[in-house]
């Protein structure tokens, strides 16, 4: 195998209540990337289309995460990289984990398997280290391994792989404002209240005993963000708004998608998605803010390879 | 039915991860109650064997508890209630919270339940109120749906029970120094760390993880507590000690039970336990602290009924 052409999936990191442990993975939107192998030792990127990205490998998020993995495999070959990017950089749907994940899991498909998709988390996290300060991996998880991802532990590095029920489906707004993770993770709070902690916890515990039960009341009802949600929200155009009109719409709740702009509900059903989504755009539309709306199934397998 | 005899089971609370959330049944230590129904209406403590707490209704746990139960149902009859202790009060294995549940239980069972286990979690609580002065609900909720409960809200109340892997058991060691509730929650800080908030959301998201699919190296890994173990455990005698011991004798992981002094740890399989008594006791016998030690299996049922 010489060459290997992937889907990258989108994420939704945080869903919530799991600030910088959950994330969950789409099925319809994602990025696509071709990695070809080389004679020549290294790391290239020849051409990004549908976004201004570096190409220099260095700068460029997978790039970064692919010379982190060559260089704990050492592999006796070199390898080009080319992306067609369709998730927007800073749309808060992982646009830099597609790329980052993409890399590493379509390299290691390459060279044979020789790591697992848990194991291709931390090169994963190198790339976003790069696009945000943060080697946070609640996109690039997801986006390896599909379903939801929890990060139980950053040190050590232990992530859990969680089925998402059937009926689950998705809708993400972004409105088109520019808002970088770096700010986003800026205005956070350093301390919080214990006693918002204890919340913020019966939640993300409520939200994953929804997922193994398949009980969306209860997923819904967990879908409360105590620490992150108050403070970020400020950023988003018409938050409370759009989180009010999706619920009203039929999803069982949502929020923030990673550290925004993009807004996430949760749906039981594809009907009550789309109902949402529209719901969602009418809170947009009379403001002029331009937005993209995504409705979309929870992708169970992560990265998906298009053809050898 | 005019009389019933119960076996009301102890409980930890916390379960190192879950501060004031998660709560669990333990199968093998619990104090007795016999509630009789009465022709005079109200609720009198007729005998408390074992320990010595007031029979005023209004300054006993279990009568609060089943005088708030009695104001919502308004029964046309009394009840009269006599315990016996077999929890230490102040041991930290949910002693108050036995009484205030099994006078709830026994109640209901005795109006041929208008409320659900579920609905008796509020009255329950009241009674907590009064012994530590906090109407929290991770012991009286374990004690009366059985194996792990997680409380999702309290704002509103939302308990969720889950079912306990088969092989859990635990060892429980109660170091007999006076520690009460109230002077454990006056050393807890009242703000923590995001970045804490965030790990012990990892935790407890992995330990109910593991719950649902049997992994018990995967509880065992969430058993940490970042917001309150480490300004509690100062208070207990030899703790890092005996959590290390338990490790090396083959638990799980462990914590503080509740709000102390008891410290406890889960194993795989009661041989794992046993041994984990056996490592805990030789660190608390050479200090000359007395103390008593517990290995149960994980009580799935709850409040059981002895005879009617």
């Amino acid at each position: 195998m010489n060459e290997i052409k992937l889907f990258c999936p989108a994420t939704i990191a945080n869903v919530s209540c799991g600030f910088d442990v959950l994330g969950l993975c789409l099925e319809s939107v994602g990025d696509e990337m071709t990695i070809t192998k080389t004679a020549e030792k290294g790391i290239r990127i020849t051409e990004i289309i549908g976004a201004e990205l570096p190409l220099e490998t260095e700068k460029n998020v997978a790039g970064v995460a692919a010379l982190s993995l060559i260089e704990a495999l050492q592999p006796d070959c070199g390898f080009e990289i080319s992306i067609t990017k369709k998730i927007k950089a800073g749309s808060g749907i992982g646009s830099s984990a597609a790329s980052a994940a993409g890399a590493v899991f379509g390299i290691n498909q390459l060279l044979g398997n020789p790591l697992t998709n848990t194991e291709l988390v931390y090169y994963a996290m190198q790339g976003e280290k790069l696009a945000s300060g943060s080697a946070h991996a609640d996109n690039v998880a997801p986006a390896l391994l599909g379903g939801f991802t929890l990060v139980r532990s950053y040190d050590p590095l232990d992530v859990i792989a969680i089925k998402a029920p059937n009926e689950l489906y998705a809708t993400v707004i972004h409105p088109q404002i520019e808002l970088k993770t770096k700010d986003a993770r800026s205005v956070l709070r350093e301390n919080i209240s214990l006693k918002k902690a204890t919340i913020q916890c019966g939640n993300i515990a409520g939200l994953i005993s929804g997922l193994y039960t398949n009980d969306y009341d209860l997923i819904g009802r967990s879908l409360h963000d105590e620490l992150v949600e108050p403070v970020r929200s400020i950023l988003i155009p018409k938050f409370a708004e759009l989180k009010a009109a999706a619920k009203e719409a039929g999803a069982l709740g949502g929020g923030i998608s990673g550290s925004g702009p993009s807004v996430f509900a949760l749906s039981k059903g594809r009907e009550n998605a789309e109902a949402t989504a529209k719901a969602m755009k009418a809170v947009l539309e009379p403001i002029g803010v331009p937005f993209e709306v995504h409705v979309s199934g929870i992708n169970a397998e992560g990265m998906k390879i298009l053809h050898v």
